[in-house]
């Protein structure tokens, strides 16, 4: 039997203030539930927006992160599928493949945990961590910013062993998402005109998937211009900056591709780009996906002529990706030399100095800092 | 060689005004187009739109009508696809079948003389009727509104002669919008849950589909209750009034479903009900076509969240139908009566009584009134 256990980890004890290190205790998995130690975890615009207040749905204390790495440290009850020693990418959209949602096969948004994930409580409804004897709340269904975390079974992907996981952490949020909105989502084709808005972490790996798919012409817009650089060494064919042009940019972009082009993505959250990003699409057939979340009560809006002559409107989350069943596939892709994770961190710290971490990102200076829990 | 000839025509002189209805002459079919005899037409929301001035595009003078019927009288140079004779309904969306839309295999919406035909226009720029040798425009390709009218050859399907047009004609606007959109654009699957907003010809239409589709529900909603009884003839087996809730009509069918339809359809042209179709769509994959044109200058507008979360937004346009090459199809199913038509029209009167018709809709009296130019 498991034992209660110490683990290092950083807390949000309120919105808008640091994150403070503390010691934390962890109880043992329970029936259905996973144990990992976390070997690293991506630092990723979500938590921080959590952690600002702005998230209606944040709670406090909690500890933060979802875009981990880790060991699984042991296991609960009737756990069948994971055993002590695999490697695993923390899930915030879980695969339970019983739901309505999983049967469907037209989804990755598993519903079975989602009203106690949207509490920052396991499935049975209480919480593994606590300080002092005061629980403090899971984030997203996994916490990645302790040392040792807990997660359902059904919220754990197990990857290959041979895959370091200080860099495929990052398969656990962005990069998945910014590929999957591509490669699953819109199934981008071979020779597609693709275009896409912002170069942060999830523009940048939407450009990647758009060059795994072979599209041919990629256009990145974005108005930070050093962001150009990357973007072109991951295939972007064009980069445009809007403030150089008078006019709205999916005029732009409407005559710089004949008509506009076949798919359109978001990585950003803002509800204008959104728009820009539907009317850049080509008529008849252009679909743009959002992969932005914005603000709370913000709306998107555009005429309906847009879609009644044919452009289709869609999101995406988590890249469409199904966490269990495609997520070591993506492992495998990138063992594989398909594509390459470490063009994305550009910073790596302990747990320590985590709060440096939101500090870059804040500045725009990082894609991702991640930070490794053995430094 | 063809001459000028004479042709009893309802003129539209001006927006707001009645139709007046007038001997026009129509000149011979030039390289590329085919003069018909019209044998009937229905009378469209379309057309009163433009009448009404309301539609920007609108020209004037011009001969409206769009949803016709008619036999091949001549053909002009170059026609190798119809011949003297042939039974024919009018298409205001062309199938050229050389364009980069017609070629793109992903929409009906040719681009051939889409600039043409917005101005009321031949492909060459000039107008086959003439009043007093002053020019008359035409309206959305077709004009048919006219005992005989010019159409380009890529504009008529050729139709099973055995088909009596005065029904058929139909199915050159209203019913092959609503049945195509679930079809065809939609692509509605056995079993799936559907809602329908709006039971006009449009809406009627789309339950017909749904029910050829063998949709396993199928919810009919308007304010209009006198519609009901016809809705659940053609196949609706949930017929809602939204003015009996206090609550917004997209929560009432969240709930009744457990969760969302799978696919909703506005065949209205109202932009918040085009909000509330989107958003009484199934988490994960439910989507929804607009149908419906709405004012100028109308814009929808929704949170992102209900994209990110699954949802597809989209339009469609004569129901996604191609004319030429899908549309005969359609008559054949007809023929082999899979669905009937006269259950839509609701009134019959000759051209001289045309006033009649807008009349009836406007009042909201008819679902389809059809002239017949031989009364």
């Amino acid at each position: 039997m498991t034992e209660t256990i110490k683990s290092r980890a950083a807390v949000a004890w309120g919105p808008g203030q640091p994150l403070s290190i503390e010691e934390v205790d962890v109880m043992p998995p329970q029936a259905g539930e996973v144990r990992i130690r976390v070997i690293a975890s991506g630092v990723c615009h979500t938590d921080a927006f959590t952690l600002s207040g702005d998230d209606p749905e944040g709670n406090f204390p909690a500890i933060l992160g979802h875009e981990g790495g880790g060991i699984v440290e042991s296991v609960g009850e009737g756990v069948t599928s994971l055993a002590v020693g695999d490697h695993v990418i923390p899930l915030y959209t879980p695969e339970c493949g019983e739901c309505k949602f999983c049967k469907s096969g037209k989804t990755n948004l598993c519903g079975k945990i989602r009203e106690t994930q949207g509490k920052g409580l396991m499935p049975d409804g209480t919480s593994r961590f606590s300080k002092d004897g005061e629980p403090i709340f899971h984030y997203m269904g996994c916490s990645t910013f302790s040392e040792y975390t807990v997660l359902p079974e059904i919220s754990l992907a197990k990857v290959n062993k041979t895959a370091p996981l200080e860099e495929v952490c990052l398969l656990g949020c962005g990069v998945t998402t910014g590929m999957g909105a591509v490669m699953n989502t819109a199934k981008v084709e071979e020779g597609a005109t693709v275009a896409i808005f912002g170069l942060g972490g999830i523009g940048l790996s939407a450009v990647i998937g758009a060059t795994m798919a072979k599209a041919g012409r990629i256009i990145a817009i974005d108005i930070n211009e050093s962001k150009f650089d990357l973007a072109r060494q991951l295939g972007a064919t064009d980069c445009i900056n809007p403030k150089h042009y008078d006019k709205p940019i999916q005029e732009v972009i409407v005559e710089l591709t004949d008509g506009g082009v076949d798919y359109s993505f978001e990585c950003i959250g803002n509800v204008d780009v959104m728009r820009s990003a539907l009317e850049c699409c080509h008529k008849g057939w252009g679909e743009s996906v959002i992969i932005g979340v914005a603000g709370a009560g913000q709306e998107i809006s555009t005429r309906p002529f847009q879609l009644v002559t044919g452009r289709v409107w869609k999101g995406t989350a988590f890249g469409g990706v199904k966490g269990r069943s495609e997520l070591p596939d993506y492992v495998e892709r990138y063992l594989a030399g398909e594509f390459k994770l470490n063009d994305f961190i550009t910073h790596t710290m302990g747990l320590d100095a985590i709060n440096e971490a939101f500090d870059l990102m804040h500045r725009g200076e990082s894609i991702r800092s991640v930070i490794h829990f053995d430094q």
